[in-house]
């Protein structure tokens, strides 16, 4: 690839990635120097020569995303976000890893300018990444015309042995060569060094035939020979029908005389004698610390120029397909923004108790199917449960390997790599992502629950057989303590409703929320529909908590709390409470933290604080109930695993009948 | 492979196994027919042909191990074990399902015998087998003399696709690739459809090429080929040095004229009309249901004779080797027995204050390595991290390719595998097996943790880094939610330790725990060692909670509760406190479940229901703590993440001081 040509100044600004790392690590004395001072060379080659994007504006729609799946090595990318002229200053990198400061230890998003998605734990960039590209060929399909290029960006990853190891990235990368996403080009920093030693102590595969069988594209380059990572870059480019990895042998701690290619300098600062052993060794001046030459920082902020120049050009692009397809541009505009069309909520349905019993999972299915026409940026799937999960958006086909104006996923029986892309959907942009398995599947996902919580990305996680109703299939298939475990994470939603209004509700409640990702907890069986001429409306849910059943001006003796499948359960109860004269009130609260978020006064209207005597019924963890029934209070719940039974059965042996919440009742209540 | 013959009685059997399968689905009217109508031949051809194993022993040490990854396939399972003799008698498989039966929809390890691990959730199984075959060749190499072959064994399983597109799967194949465990023999059953249609929607990767790259030995056949079944599973036993991967392609719900091949037949029973056009088509009776031909029957039930006949004969060989290694067939015995060795408990460290601050993460260190050479069943290792989990046993070398004598396993960044291997090598017995991460990437392995205390497995999950205490890497690796997490599935015990003595109690409460697994949360940062002279033994860690100050007779105003790193800082409180004149009890709660499990009395003597004025400290989620804490106390928790900062700074900003807990019990006690 001769058209390349690098020579000292490249070196130079090469080495001042390498020297500010290593720099930013010793400041604060804490940090993983190894990784940006091995792979520098080929981010620089990556980010001077390939990347489109502009410093000035971050959030450029048709940039090119770029992600640092090794977020360890996050000094890499605060150098090069500095260098090319990101709103990051000098002083930032010098505060690294301090209390406010730019530059936390892994990269994270919404903190810094420029950086994609939040990094660190491994093997979710590199699922990143594959949404960001599924993403972007959806949105070209959706939204290009003839001529009208105006989605059209490559997504670049630099990724580690470490994320290679781990399943989620496995998942996600079968999954990028079945859908043939061309535009993807993932970095593979093949350093041979791992936290214990050599990658030989445990992994010895051999990646890049791994990857030819996944059907992706794949190169072996010296990662420090420029024009290698040139040729092989373009390369990938230039190949449309597969994913490229490009296995990029590098040196940890480049130029580290004492300790290239040790497993130290991976996740510990060089040392003051090392570090200027290093410098002296790459011809580096011993101070200042930080010491960026001219001649290097004119040449990356090259960048600036060519950023403004590349927006300029689209922006001017952009406004010819506005002028000739007007509508196409307003919806692309209104999307990027993440606004929702006028009208949605209309569609959301309206289920009439004289219908029969539904089940959630079955009233979510019709929903999501009502308002899927109205907001075409709703694009999800499942994990290979779609017929069971009721997700599937009829007549919106799929995306599939070639093809990807479909709306529907199909994941495949993959679930890590399921959040980890739709993380990566929604962070790119245009699209509001929802993905979905059985509520115990939640397990194998929950590192991408998290980080979507961490990142307040709008995906919803729709979660079906939300409990131990799921019946026959057993205990390995009936969550107990997930309930509990999503509700822990901070900025999470979770939504349990009652039954199909209810589960309307949380419909328009998750689309309207978005700071953060909302969970729906949604039933197997058959529940019967409520009475909302009786009831209060079902819209309450989005206060978390209402009073379903009063006791008409008494002072209630106690309060019935429940929640999904439960509330009509303990209805009954009610009922019986009521026969026999305790005033009782019933409580539906679908969402503990929506409940939590309003304001006192509402609170202590619900669950007013002189009623002790309060009951809650799940089925699932009591963990996190107390904080509601208080010390004089009960839950009925489950702190065992479930059993294989016909529902009914095993909801009757587990204590979720009318008779056991009477009896619990009264027994609170001392009769 | 012309030393196999099949014949009209192999097809019967092979039917029989088929329609028992479709009668059990049928008349539960719930579950899987598809794969083991699919699976059957290839199945029949290894449990007649191949399988080493005693159905009136199904715990007979040196049987051959199999795993039906594909658990939802379970009929296929309990068809197997009640026609080859096995005490699950023809009246349970009619129960299939239901409520008390020993059939549960997924195969429950503990309630039939003959299962060796339960299943159903995917990728389980295939990281539990080669748990198996690592500690096999483990306890062959440790135990195992010239002429003595007292461990020899394979580990069989059947996978399906829903299996091999699981990460976790991926992650134990490329370790077993790895390690050379050529004794692993896994059948793939590749039919080709998944819930939502054909595996083609998703799945179109090259399988075998994949395994060839994680250095696996692949074969591809017809999986209704006998001879061909039997060719491939004798060549595999034949391959020494590679894990086999038999690709068979098969039919899911073979047998059945409309439904065979389709994505129906995979979760649903066939229906009363394809049933019986199935049974036609295959020659079978239309009744009874759960026909067994008495020729299949005799055939199948000389495993009976075959299993007794080679069982007798290993115990012939075991009196030779005791004869001659009296010593190590007593530890085999023992070990087998899960039994420790006396003595033990002396060798637990004591540390002292005067030696200074100890994070807990190197106590346990030390405590491990104090009692490695006294326990040789503790085998385990660390995903990449043992040089900051202190999980490497020093001088005990390392499981590797090949030579499997060591104890110290270096799992590669997979944490998901690592857990379902650890899952296999307890089950496989002869081993207490260790596995160690930071307690945020217990978030990877989940499934794996919930599946020992469901089986009730011993097995130690050694989490450190174990709060925002770890400081500058941040929010992404500052766990928060997940004491929670691991504290609501049922049968768990989590331990955080105050202390280094604390830390060294709990290993010697973890290695008596013989009914679930155990996971330890420890801290990155020192501690202080608190005065033993002065406050109570840490050895009343075992209770879970304990008074470590009291207020000497007097009624306590407040109680303060802290597990782990904020135990020292409340005790700075209480001083405090105390100084102003309050009688402040300070608890020390390192394990709720413990606690949980004490008698009402000791419940009630460390947290006196009197006393309502009890604030908890703890630097993770305050989801479970109200519980402790009631309708009148607080909890000085966090719901929200953590940030990058030095730990200090952090713990500091965010409120884990003396002075804010004061303030906390100051406005309590409404002062």
């Amino acid at each position: 690839m001769s058209d390349f040509k690098f020579g000292a100044l490249d070196e130079l600004s090469i080495n001042t990635i390498r020297m500010l790392s290593a720099d930013g690590v010793q400041k604060a004395k804490s940090g993983h120097p190894g990784l940006p001072m091995g792979a520098a060379a080929m981010a620089y080659v990556l980010w001077t020569r390939f990347l489109k994007h502009n410093p000035a504006d971050p959030k450029w729609p048709d940039r090119d995303r770029f992600v640092l799946s090794a977020g360890h090595g996050s000094m890499l990318l605060y150098s090069l976000l500095h260098l090319t002229g990101y709103d990051l200053p000098l002083e930032e990198l010098k505060r690294f890893r301090q209390w406010g400061s730019m530059t936390p230890g892994h990269p994270e998003y919404g903190f810094v300018p420029g950086v994609e998605t939040t990094t660190g734990p491994l093997g979710q960039g590199f699922g990143n990444g594959i949404g960001m590209a599924v993403a972007e060929r959806h949105l070209a399909a959706v939204f290009n015309r003839p001529g009208h290029e105006v989605v059209d960006h490559f997504t670049y990853a630099i990724v580690s042995d470490g994320d290679l190891m781990e399943g989620v990235a496995s998942e996600a990368a079968s999954l990028a060569g079945h859908l043939k996403l061309g535009k993807l080009i993932y970095l593979y920093d093949d350093n041979h060094i791992s936290i214990e030693g050599s990658t030989s102590l445990a992994f010895t595969e051999d990646v890049g035939k791994r990857f030819d069988a996944y059907g992706w594209h794949t190169q072996h380059i010296d990662g420090n020979d420029l024009e290698a990572a040139a040729g092989a870059i373009r390369a990938a480019q230039a190949e449309k029908e597969r994913p490229s990895l490009i296995v990029a042998r590098t040196q940890i701690g480049y130029g580290s005389p004492n300790k290239q290619g040790k497993a130290e300098v991976h996740g510990e600062p060089l040392g003051e004698e090392e570090l200027k052993a290093t410098k002296q060794a790459l011809g580096w001046p011993p101070e200042p610390m930080f010491y960026i030459p001219k001649e290097a920082l004119q040449n990356f902020r090259k960048a600036v120029e060519k950023g403004k120049k590349r927006q300029a050009e689209w922006e001017a692009a952009f406004k010819g397909y506005a002028a000739e397809y007007a509508d196409r541009a307003a919806e692309w505009e209104s999307r990027m923004k993440g606004d929702l069309p006028g009208g949605w909520e209309a569609e959301v349905p309206v289920f009439k108790p004289e219908g029969g019993a539904v089940a959630t999972r079955d009233a979510s299915g019709k929903a999501l199917n009502a308002i899927a026409a109205k907001i075409p940026a709703l694009v999800g799937g499942s994990a290979d449960l779609a017929p069971s999960t009721k997700t599937f958006m009829k007549d919106m086909g799929a995306v599939g390997p070639g093809d990807y104006a479909g709306r529907n996923l199909h994941f495949g029986v993959r679930e890590h790599a399921m959040g980890s892309i739709s993380n990566g959907m929604a962070l790119h942009g245009g699209l509001i992502p929802y993905c979905s398995t059985f509520l115990i599947f939640s397990d194998y996902m929950k590192p991408t629950v998290r980080l979507a919580s961490l990142m307040h990305q709008r995906v919803l996680f729709i979660y079906t057989h939300d409990s131990i109703g799921v019946g026959e299939d057993g205990p390995t298939h009936q969550p107990i303590e997930q309930l509990a475990g999503l509700r822990s994470i901070p900025n999470m939603t979770v939504i349990r409703p009652a039954d199909a209004n209810e589960t309307a509700a949380a419909w328009k409640v998750a689309l309207r929320h978005r700071s953060g990702p909302v969970a729906f907890a949604l039933t197997r069986q058959k529940l019967p529909v409520l009475d909302r001429s009786i009831y209060p409306s079902a819209d309450n849910l989005e206060k978390g908590a209402y009073i379903l059943v009063d006791t008409e001006g008494k002072e209630p003796g106690i309060i019935l709390i429940a929640t999904g499948s439960e509330v009509s359960v303990t209805l009954k109860a009610a009922e019986s409470l009521k026969e026999q004269g305790i005033a009782t009130r019933v409580v539906s609260m679908p969402s503990c933290e929506l409940f939590d978020r309003q304001p006192e006064d509402y609170r202590r209207e619900v669950l007013p604080p002189a009623v002790t005597k309060r009951l809650a019924v799940e089925a699932a963890s009591t963990m996190g109930w107390h904080k509601y029934v208080g010390s004089e209070g009960d839950v009925i719940g489950l702190d065992r695993f479930g059993a294989s039974a016909p529902a009914e059965v095993v909801m009757e042996q587990l204590g979720f009948t009318p008779e056991n919440i009477v009896a619990h009742a009264l027994k609170l209540l001392g009769r």
